[in-house]
Formats: C-alpha cells, structure tokens, sequence
C-alpha cells in the first residue's frame, strides 16, 4: 500500500512512516517543522533529541533498509499538496498536519486565528485535492485518515458513539444528527469544525474518510524505535505536553507532579506503541467506499489525578521521590462528570486490550528521560501553565 | 445608543445604518467594499445603482440631514477592528462583514478557503476586541449582534428552537446539547463554525451575544429609502442573488422563472423592510448580560416554487408575463422535507406579523427594477447558476 503521511515530523507522524515502513508499505511525507519552530517559540524544545529531516531519512536507511521520502512543505498551500499526491499515488493519505497544542490556540486572538486557519485550510485543500485526484484517476479511491481529538466530544451525559450520526429525540421528535460536540479550546474547536466540513465533503462528494477521535498519547517507544537515533519528538513543557509525558518530565526533575485543579477530570489514554498499533490497523482495514468511519482511539480511560498517582509511585520505584501538587486549573473544563466512549471498532480489529502495560511504559519513559535530564533542566521554567483560558 | 455596524456597505448593512440613523442612534461602520469587487468578479453588478462610499454620506446628510462615520477597512485585521471600537465606544457591534454566497464559497477550493478563513477570522477577531475593551472599560458590556443564517439547521426533522442550546434523549440517556445543525455549503458552514466559537467565547468569557438566523430577505426599499440615492445594493446574479430577488429580475427582463429542481425546498423569508424591524428590535431590547440569544429571523415561510407563482401573478398585474422553468438544481439539498422553525422571540418584542405583504413588496421591486432595465439587460448572462456543487 502507499501511505502518505502529511505531518510526518511530528509526534505521531513520525513512529507512524517507521511503522508501515516496517509492514513493507511505501511511505512519503510532508511536513513544514511548524512544531520545531512553534515550540521553539515557546521557549521550549523536544524532550528527547530529534533529527533533522534529512539524517532521518538517512537513519532510517541505515538502521531499517527501507527508502523514505521526506518532502518539507506546507499543506495548506494547495499546490504543495496536490502536486506530491498527484506524484506519489498514494493509497491512503493521514492526516497529521495541523496545530495540535490546545494551551497554544489561547495564547492571544493571533495564536486562536492562526490554529482555526491554519488546521481548516489543510483539511479543505486535502478534499479538494482527493477530489480532484479521483476524478482524473477514475476507479481509484482514496482513504482519509484524519487525526481528530477525543476533546472534540467534551464531556457529554451520552455514551459517545463510534459513528458519524447518532439517533436522537429532541422535543418530541426523532431524528439523525450529528454526534453532538462541545469543544473545550480554539484547537478543540478546529478539530470539530474539520469534522464538521468532512461530513459535507462525504455527503456531496462521497470521500472515503476514518475520522479518529483520539485520546491523549504516552510514550517514547513503539517497535520501530529501538534506536535513540529514530526517536521521536517528546514535548513536555506547559503548551506541547500532554500530561503524562509532563507528569514525566517533572519526575526526573525531581520536581511536584503538577494536577491541573482537583484531577477529576478523566480522559482515554492510549500509549505511543497501541496509537501506531490502532493506525496501522485503521490503514490496513479501510471502511467501505464512501463510507465515514468514526473510531475512538484509546486503550484506557483515566482521570489525571489517577495517572499523577501512577507516576508517583513507579518513579518511587527507580528511586525517584516526588510529591504531587495541585496547581490552578488554567482551563475551563468539568472536574467531575460522566464519561463513556463507545470502544468496539479498534477491538473488532485485533486491538482488544493495550498491549503494555501503563506503568512499565511509565518505568521505560522515565528511562529514556533521565538519560536526557541535563537537556530537560535547561527547559524547566516551561513545564508550568501559563496560558490561561480567562485571564 | 452607539452602534458600530461591520459590513456597512452591504444589502442589510447599509439600510440598517439608516434605520439606526432615523431612530436617533450614532452610527459608525466599517467595510472593505468585498463585495461590490467579489460581484464585478463574477461578472455581475448590484441591479440597483449604488454610491460610493463617500457619495452615500454625503446623501445621508443632505437628505437625511444626519451624520455618519463610513470606515474603510478590513475586520478580517485585528488592528482595524479594535481602533474602531476603541475610538467610537459602541455600546452595539453588528457583524455582517462575512463572505455571504453559497454559490461562491462553492467555486473553487480558493473560494472555499476564502470564505471559511475570511469568515471565521473575523468573528474570532472580534469576540477578542470585545473582550479586551470591557476588561479595559470596567463596567461596561458590548451587545454583539451577530447575522447568521436558517441555512445553518439544514431541514431537520425536529422543530427549530430559539435558544442556542436544546434538550435531546440520545442512547436512552439525556443531555442539553447545542441545537443540531447541517449547513449547505461552506458559507452555510463557515456560520455554523461562528456559531460554534460564538458559544465558546460566551461560555469562557460572558459574551453578550444576539445571534441571528435569518431567512432570504427580499425588497428595494425601507421606510428610510424613499429617495433613490439611498439604494441599498440589489444582487441578481446566479452567484449572489437570492431566489425572490432573482425572480423580479427575470420577469423584468422576460426571461421564464428559473427554480431550482423541482422548487418544493421550503424556506422562511422576510422582506428588507422587516429585517431592518427585526434588527432595530434586537438592538434596541438587548439580552441580558452575558446572555446568548438566537434569534428565528424570518417573517413568512414558502417554497421556492411558491414564490416563484406568486412573482407570475404580480407580474403579470404589470403587464409582464413570464413562463417558470425549472432547471437542474445544481446545489444538494433535499426537495421535500420537514420545516418548522420556532418563531416567538421577534413577535414577542413587537413584530408579530409581516408589515408589508410579500405580493405588493413585489410589485414595488418589479418597479424599482424596471426603471434599470437596460443596466439589468447588460448582466443577463450572469442569471443562470454556473456553480455546481458536484460539478
């Protein structure tokens, strides 16, 4: 299968090229290094070191014997896009490339503009592109796989549903809707619009799209990366890092683990290994043509005090002592409510369970950490909140 | 009461500032003439003449003897829009400065990027604005009036509420979820992302916000517009003409009534007239502070077909008589389906029933417009729909 990959470089982007790689898949990529550069802006950087574009396409013919190609260029220029999808052919096209920090959408009107464009007008240009591509190209389909966000749910009363459309009752009367979405951040809301204009691209144009709802990702390792040379980006500071991998960070540094007010709030958590596991399975198990496949990706469902906890007590055991801290919640979001995502596509695939367990990824990700720990003291001033939703 | 009204130049906006005018309110606005350039794009003109800028205060004071501040400039620039409001104080905003074609947002993926970006990025920049001046003016709360569209709810099967939220039973359990929606377009959708953002910046900040889903307008003239010099812009074309709108023009100029598939689409309409009520209405009876009011804006509710009958008969009163022909619709929306919109928030305040009926405000367009004949004739080309939803 070709498999495009656009956000190749970034979290997710990258595991994922190594992981179809090492299926035999062909593999191509696009990426602007945005979160380089954004996260930079930050004043901060990747928590494990990273290679530039190019000694990673050299790492990963020196270490797997697998060609990759690496186009560096941005998708929302719709001629970037269209011209490497009319070169590479591609099968299956994923889509990564957008701003993913929800922190980094609050930061000012400039920030949120930025996030709403920026994620909009990659997504259009990838339907379009599509589009245009089948249409020149009768007989070929295209699968969409769109990076969406669990978040886009917020924290509904219903049990979230695997599907595009939900039957609901509403003053008496039934019918189809939408599955209902309150988003929690600029980003958040970006992801929901993105889903909202694919449903429209499916309905009028019949793109074939899986859209993953996923949960927030640990880890530092999948089966590919077994050489520090192939590892991917680690953000941990208060706008790139999502929580366990901050939770982390603040262990090696001896630092209190910061819970964002009480940490009641619960999230489905998967690792790094089990969203590469999930992609691949997605990929290679495409939905019927036409068809809009909605996944909840996650393996767990935890609320951040429970993993704070978590990180605790396996940092004890590597000798690690650190206390846990609540910290003012800089978000506007539930502390205590319901919470029940559908979980059977991901399953009906193989995936039945995680297939580490959490608190040996804890051990593995403090590892690889304290290895690094010179680097993540120059970052420390970047791990607290600072980008408040009210201020 | 000061009112600062974005999108001054355009069909609505530019009767609603003299509305205003009439009623005793200062009034300022800001527009960047998109449209008279984006309609001159498609190879069409407004059917009425209109001044410029310059030309249009001048009349307001000579005829009106009132003044008005006309802003040049881009909303879509956060630094215009906020030393706009920092310099005129307004205690209302109006937002009609948004790319406002289905048919144009649905060209090209251009054109859909256009609108969504220019669109969203307006609404964002101004919800920032407001906040940052009521922190900075203690005390002081901005009434935002937002113009949406009936096109955002599609045709659900429920009754359309006025209330920005509903109560809905989904997987047997209940929750209050944000009204369902289904737009039609990237315009239909680009609003239906405003309302979304529009509900976040409430939520998170207490924007006082209006939001109004109108139906098509219809109309040439408002009880301020007895002197031709004070012509709102009056779209025909197959781009940015609306149906009723259209139809006049096709009866003036003999050419059969062009509807679209077999016309039984049922929408809620509302003459200039009544729209400019409505607002007046709205601006003058504001919701409660940090409330989020949506408001059903339309006075009557037809077919597409039906309108089409009625402008056969009031033309032909004229000595005009045209045939109607149907032609491929070439949007995807639904012939027959259910139509319900609540409409109790604008009789409440006082307008309970059309002031105008719809068969003479016909009469008084296809008057109007027979006076411009000639201009009329020179863009009939521009008529017939070119843009293709699955073109």
């Amino acid at each position: 299968m070709r498999v495009l990959i656009l956000g190749m470089d970034g979290y997710l982007g990258w595991p994922l090229a190594l992981r179809l790689l090492a299926r035999g898949h062909d593999v191509a990529g696009i990426d602007n290094l945005y979160t380089r550069k954004a996260v930079d802006e930050v004043g901060s950087t990747s928590g494990l070191p990273i290679l530039s574009p190019e000694d990673r396409v050299h790492a990963v013919r020196d270490i797997m014997g697998k060609e990759l190609e690496f186009i560096v260029g941005d998708v929302t220029k719709y001629s970037v896009l269209s011209k490497a999808i009319t070169k590479f052919k591609p099968d299956t096209i994923v889509h990564f490339a957008e701003q993913r920090s929800a922190p980094y959408s609050m930061i000012n009107v400039k920030h949120a503009n930025f996030t709403l464009r920026n994620n909009l007008t990659g997504t259009i240009n990838l339907v379009y592109a599509v589009r245009k591509y089948e249409q020149r190209n009768p007989g070929k389909k295209i699968h969409m796989v769109k990076m969406g966000t669990m978040g886009e749910y917020g924290t509904p009363n219903f049990d979230i549903p695997e599907s595009p459309y939900v039957n609901a009752q509403i003053g008496g009367k039934n019918d189809k809707i939408v599955v209902p979405k309150f988003a929690g951040s600029w980003y958040h809301w970006s992801k929901v619009h993105d889903t909202n204009n694919l449903l429209y691209a499916n309905k009028i144009w019949g793109t074939t799209i899986t859209d993953i709802m996923q949960g927030p990702v640990y880890g530092t390792r999948t089966k590919e990366i077994t050489n520090d040379k192939l590892f991917s980006r680690f953000d941990f500071d208060g706008v790139w890092g999502t929580v366990l991998n901050r939770y982390c960070v603040e262990a090696v540094l001896g630092m209190p683990l910061t819970v964002y007010g009480k940490g009641g709030q619960t999230r489905a958590f998967l690792s790094l290994e089990d969203s590469m596991e999930s992609l691949r399975l997605l990929i290679e198990n495409r939905p019927e043509e036409k068809g809009y496949r909605v996944v909840n990706q996650f393996t767990e469902v935890y609320s951040v005090k429970d993993l704070a906890t978590m990180t605790k007590e396996v940092a004890a055991q590597q000798g690690m002592n650190v206390e846990i801290t609540e910290v003012e919640n800089p978000r506007v979001e539930e502390n205590d409510h319901y919470y029940n995502p559908e979980h059977k596509i991901l399953p009906s695939l193989g995936l039945t369970k995680p297939t580490r367990n959490i608190r040996e990824e804890m051990g593995i990700i403090l590892k690889d950490l304290a290895k690094h720990k010179e680097r993540l003291e120059e970052y420390k001033e970047a791990i607290l909140p600072k980008v408040r939703w009210r201020k």
